[in-house]
C-alpha cells in the first residue's frame, strides 16, 4: 500500500519514516514539509539514509490523493483540520497524529486549544486511536485521531481501574515524566540542552492540554464524569514517558483483585506487558519500541494503588501507535512491522 | 574550630570537604574512611585538590576527640549509632547524616531499618536537623540528626500546609524524583550508567525508609497522625531532588490563603526561595547550593494544591544542611560558608 | 537454524537476543550465564519480554552442541578460549565476541592480555570478523573473531587510506569517544552514573588493548608495520563510538582523490554510509543499528585528513557485527535481520 | 568597586553574576541586555535569586560610565567592538569576553570572522587575557581580551611544550570535546536537547574560529609560525571542555623532562593543577570552578606526548577567567572570589 506523511520534517514524521521502512505492506510515496520543502530527508535526518534522494514536497491535496491511499498527518494542531476533510472526501484513510480530532466536543476543543474548529462535523466520526480501548471501532474507521503521548501512558495505566468502576478514578493523580523529544523538533528554551540537562521540572501545571483527553476517555470507560489531576514534568532524556498514577481504592481492595483487573483487561493486547504487583517499569526498556510496560502496587493499609506505565513517547505515544491503527484499519495483524524490542541499555 | 568527618569517602563526606573548604570558621582536621584508609583524598576526588596530602585515617574514637571538637558522621545507618555515644560522652558536638537518630521511636526504627538500636537512649535527645522547622532546638543540641534528602524536600514542600492544619495532609501524595548520586558512591546496578541513563523508574514503592521520617514530622507539625503516599523515582541526572506533592484542600481554599501560608512560614528562612503560585522549580537552579526553591498551584475547581520543592540532594539534602545545623549549634550566622548560588546551566 | 549464546547475561549477550528475535532464519535455543544461571532472562532484561520463561543455563559443552549448530561466545577474554575448542571439534560454527582469537600472534596476545593462550593453535584458523575487510574469508570460516568496538570504528575510518598505501597511516592518531555501555554490565566506578555523567575523560592512554588489533589490520592492509596512537575516552551517553582519526597525507593529496578512495573501498558494503567530504557523523544517527557513518575533511594547506566514523558499539561494534558474520558464514544475505535504521532522536 | 556587565542575558553574563556575587571587592551595579531589556534577571535565571528586583537595562554608554568603573563585555563578536572604544575613552577598564580583540591582526580577524574591524587601532593595546601566559601585561592593561574557551584549554595543555621549543608543536593535533553550553543560550538545532543528548559529533572541522587564536599564542610562545589541527566536538553534557592534544616529540624525550617542563611552567599558577604523567583529567572535577587540570603521557616508543587539559568552559573558559583578569588589573590577589572547588559528582 502506498502511504503519505503530511508534515514529515518533525520527530513524529521522521519516526513514521523509520518504522515504515521495515513495514512489509507499506511503501512511503509522498512526504511533505513546509519549512523544509525541497530539502532532502537525509539533510535533516542522516539516520534515514535509506530514503536518500527523497525530498520533502510542498503539500498539495490532489497530489496527495493521487500518490497514496493512506495518509499520516503529522502537522501541528490547528493545521491538521485544514487538510483532513479534503483527503477524506477524496477517499483516503487517515491517521491524524495531531490533537484536532481527539476530543468529541467542539467547545472543549476551543476552550483548551484556543481555536475555532474548522471541520467540527468530523469530530463524531473520528475514532480515538487507542487500540487497547477502541480496537473494533478503529478497524472500521476512515479517520483515526491518534492519542497524545501523555494520555496514551496515563489511560493505559488507569483503564482497568476505570473500567471496573472504582470510584477513586475521579480525582486520580497523574504525575508524568517525559523525555524532551516530547517537545518536538521546534526550538525552545525548555528543550535547549543546557537548560534541560541535569534538571527536572514540572510545567503547565493544572493546564496541560492533554488533561481533557484523559478525562474524556476515563469518563467513558467508567461511566460518569471523571476528573484527573495531571502534572507533566520534563526529564533529561530524549525519549520515554513514565506516568505514575495514584488511585484511592479504599480498604476493601485486595492485591489479587487489582491484578485480576489488569490481566483481564489486557488479555489480548500484544503491546501491553504487565510486570505485576511490586514490579515497576523503566522507560528505557521500551525505548524505540511500541510496547507499554505496566506495574503497580496496592498499599493495603492506606487503600491506594500506585500504578505506573512506561512508553516511548515517539512510538507507542505517537508514530508506532499510528501504524498500529493503520494495521487495524487495513485488516492486517495489529503488530505488523511493529515487533522490534526495546533498545536497552 | 576544628572539625572531623567520620566516613568521609562517600559522596556526602566529599561534599562536606568541598563546602568546609570555603567555611571561614572551620578547619577540617580529622578525616576517616574504612575501605580507603591510608589513601589520599585526592586519589578518590581530584576536585578536592586543596586537600592534597591529606589521607583517610582509620577511625579511632580517642583520636577523634583529641583532634576535633565537632564531628560530622557520614557513615551508613547502623554504623553511626556505634560511634556517636562515645564521641558525645567525650564532649563532642555532632551532626549525624545517617538515619540512626532521625526517628523518635526505637520500634519504628527497627521495623523500617531491620536493626536493633544500640543507643536508643539518645533518640529523645537528638534533634531533627531541619532548621526551617526546628532551628531553636538545633541551636541548643549536642546531637543533631540531619534529615534524609527526600524528607527535606518533601517536608519543606508540605510544612506550611501541615502547620495550618489542612486535613488533606493526611494521605498527601509525594511523588519524588532524585538524581542518581542519591544512591551514593557504592556500586549498584541501579546506579550503573548504562542502566540509569535515558530512563526514569520508580523504586521501593510503598516501602522507602524515608516514609516514617516524613510522617513523623508532618504529624508533629499538624497535630495528630498523618500518613503520606511516597513514591521515589530515579532520574538520569547526577544531583537534585524534586518532590511534587498533592494535597486535597477542599473547595474553600483560595490562592491568596495558600500563598499567605508559605510566605508566613518561611519569612525568616534564608535558604528557602518561594517562586509563588504558578511558578515551579527546576532542580538545576539549586545545583551545588543549599537553597530550596518552592512553587505551587491551587486548582480551585478540583480543590487540590500541587506543590513542588527542589533541592540539591547532596547539599540542602545532606552536607549543606549539616553545615547549616553546625552553624546554629555554634551560634554562627545560619548561612556562614553556605552562600554560594546554584550552578546553572 | 538453532543458535546458542554462551555468556548471555552481559550487554552483548542481551543485544544478541534482541537482534536475533527479529532474524528470520535463526531461533535461539541455548542461553547460558554463570552468575545468573537459573534466573529468567527477563529478570535482568525486561525489554526482552518475548523471551519470557527462558532461563540462563549453566554452560555444558555437550548440551551446547546438541542444542544449537551455531554459537555466539559472549564471554570475557580468557574464558572464551576454554570453550571454543570443544565446540569447534563438535562441529559447531562460532562467532566469538571476545578478544581471544583476534590477534594472529600468541606472543602479542600474552603481552597485551597478560594470559597464556590455551588454544593458540586456532589463531591461524580464526578469521578476523570485519566483513568490510574480510568478507570472503569469513564466509568460509568455522571460527570468526568478532572485532573489538574501537577497532571496528577506527579501522573502518582508516582502511581506505591504509589500502592506498598512504604513508601517514603509520603514526596515525586515533582519538575515540565511547559511550559507557562499552564498559559492559560489570559494575565499576568509571561506569557509575554519578561519576560518568557530565564528564569526559581519557583512560588507558597509550596502553589500551585494542591498539595491537588496529595495528595488525592496518599493517596488513597497507603492507608493512604500522603504529597508531590510540586514546579512548568515556563520554556520558549509553551507546556509540566516534573515532576521530588524523592522517598526514602530504601536500599532494586532493579532495577528489580522498573521496575516490572511500567510495571505491566501500562500494559494495551495505552497512557503510559515506557522508562525504565536510560532512561528519554523529553517533546517535546509528544508535541501535548496524550501520557505520563515515565523514572526512582534507585540510589541503596542512596536508592532513581528519576522518571520523560512528557506530553503535553494541551493534556494529559487537553483536550486530557477529550476526553479520553469521549471515556470511551461513551463506545468507549479509544484512538478514540487520536492516533496522538508527533510533533518532 | 562597581562593575558593569554589558550583555548579561547570555550564559557568560549569568556566570559573571553568579561569580561576582561572592566576590568581596566588587558590586555589580549595571546590567544590560538587548532582547530582555526591562525583564528581571530572575525571570531568566532563577538561580540568581539574590539579584531579585534587578532588571536588565538598555545599554547606554554614558550611563555605563557613570554607574561602574570596570566593565565586562559579554556581547557577541562584532558587537563588542562598537561598545569598547567609548567606554575606554571614558576611563573604564574592560574585560571583553568576545573575540573582537583577541587577534593581533586585523586581516586575520576579517578572514575568520567575516567582518571589518571598526576599532582596529585597539588591537595592539588589548592584552590577551590568559593570566598563566600573560599575567604581567594583563596587570597593566586597560583592555583585556578574554580568550575563547577552546584556546584556554588547548593553550594551557600545550604551552610548556611550545615554550620549550619542541618542534612538534607545529602540526600539533588538538581534539577537543565541549559541553553544549559552549553554544550559548541562543537556540539552535545543534544545542537542541533531543539532537545533542546521547550523541557525539565533530563540527566546524578545519574551520573553527578559535584556530588562529591558538596558533597566534603558540607561535608567540615558541617563536616562529606554528599551525595546529583543531577539531571541536559536541559532547552531551552541559559544561566542560577537554582538549586532548598530540605532539610528536621524537625519540629523545624523557618522561622526566616532559614533567619538568610542566612543573616549571606552572610553578606559580594557582589555578593549574598538574595531575602528572599517566594521570588524566575529567571535566567534572573542575565543574563550576576556575581550575584547569592537566595530565599527560609520553609514549616513548612512538615519540608522542598525549596531553589533556580540562576546564569549565563557562568559568576558566570565560567568566571566571575574566574575573581573574580583573583581579590582576586591580592589583588584587589573582584568586580573589574564585576559590570555590569543583562540584563533583
Amino acid at each position: 500500500m502506498k502511504a503519505g506523511i503530511i508534515g514529515a520534517s518533525g520527530y513524529t514524521g521522521a519516526e513514521l519514516l523509520r518504522i515504515l521502512y521495515s513495514h512489509p505492506e507499506v511503501e512511503v510515496t509522498y512526504v511533505t514539509a513546509h519549512t523544509y520543502a525541497g530539502q532532502k530527508v537525509t539533510d535533516l535526518y542522516p539516520h534515514l539514509h535509506k530514503y536518500a534522494g527523497i525530498k520533502f514536497r510542498v503539500f498539495d491535496p490532489d497530489e496527495a490523493l493521487s500518490e497514496a491511499a493512506f495518509h499520516f498527518i503529522a502537522l501541528p494542531h490547528g493545521e491538521a483540520m485544514n487538510v483532513v476533510p479534503h483527503l477524506l472526501e477524496g477517499g483516503a484513510r487517515i491517521a491524524d497524529l495531531s490533537a484536532d480530532y481527539r476530543l468529541s466536543s467542539q467547545e472543549v476543543y476551543t476552550r483548551w486549544y484556543g481555536l475555532e474548529h474548522t471541520s467540527a462535523h468530523l469530530l463524531a466520526e473520528a475514532e480515538y486511536g487507542l487500540p487497547e480501548i477502541n480496537g473494533a471501532l478503529i478497524a472500521e474507521a476512515r479517520l483515526v485521531a491518534v492519542p497524545g503521548c501523555y494520555p496514551t501512558a496515563s489511560i493505559l495505566a488507569l483503564a482497568p481501574l476505570a473500567k471496573a468502576g472504582l470510584p477513586g478514578i475521579d480525582g486520580a493523580i497523574v504525575d508524568a515524566k517525559s523525555g524532551i523529544s516530547g517537545a518536538g523538533r521546534s526550538l525552545s528554551l525548555a528543550a535547549h540542552f543546557a537548560q534541560a540537562d541535569g534538571s527536572v521540572k514540572p510545567y503547565n501545571v493544572g493546564m496541560h492540554r492533554h488533561t481533557p483527553e484523559m478525562e474524556e476517555v476515563l469518563s467513558s470507560l467508567s461511566g460518569g464524569e471523571k476528573e484527573v489531576i495531571f502534572t507533566p514534568h520534563l526529564v533529561p532524556m530524549s525519549r520515554g514517558i513514565l506516568a505514575t498514577c495514584y488511585v484511592r481504592v479504599g480498604a476493601d481492595a485486595s492485591a489479587a483483585e487489582i491484578a485480576g483487573l489488569y490481566e483481564a483487561f489486557y488479555a489480548d493486547c500484544p503491546f501491553v506487558v504487565l510486570l505485576g504487583d511490586g514490579s515497576f517499569p523503566e522507560t528505557k526498556a521500551v525505548a524505540g519500541s511500541n510496547y507499554c510496560h505496566i506495574g503497580w502496587h496496592l498499599d493495603e493499609a492506606r487503600g491506594v494503588v500506585t500504578v505506573a506505565a512506561a512508553i516511548d513517547n515517539l512510538v507507542k505515544g505517537a508514530s508506532g501507535q499510528a501504524v498500529q491503527c493503520m494495521n487495524l484499519m487495513q485488516g492486517w495483524s495489529e503488530d505488523t512491522g511493529l515487533g522490534a524490542l526495546g533498545i536497552f541499555p
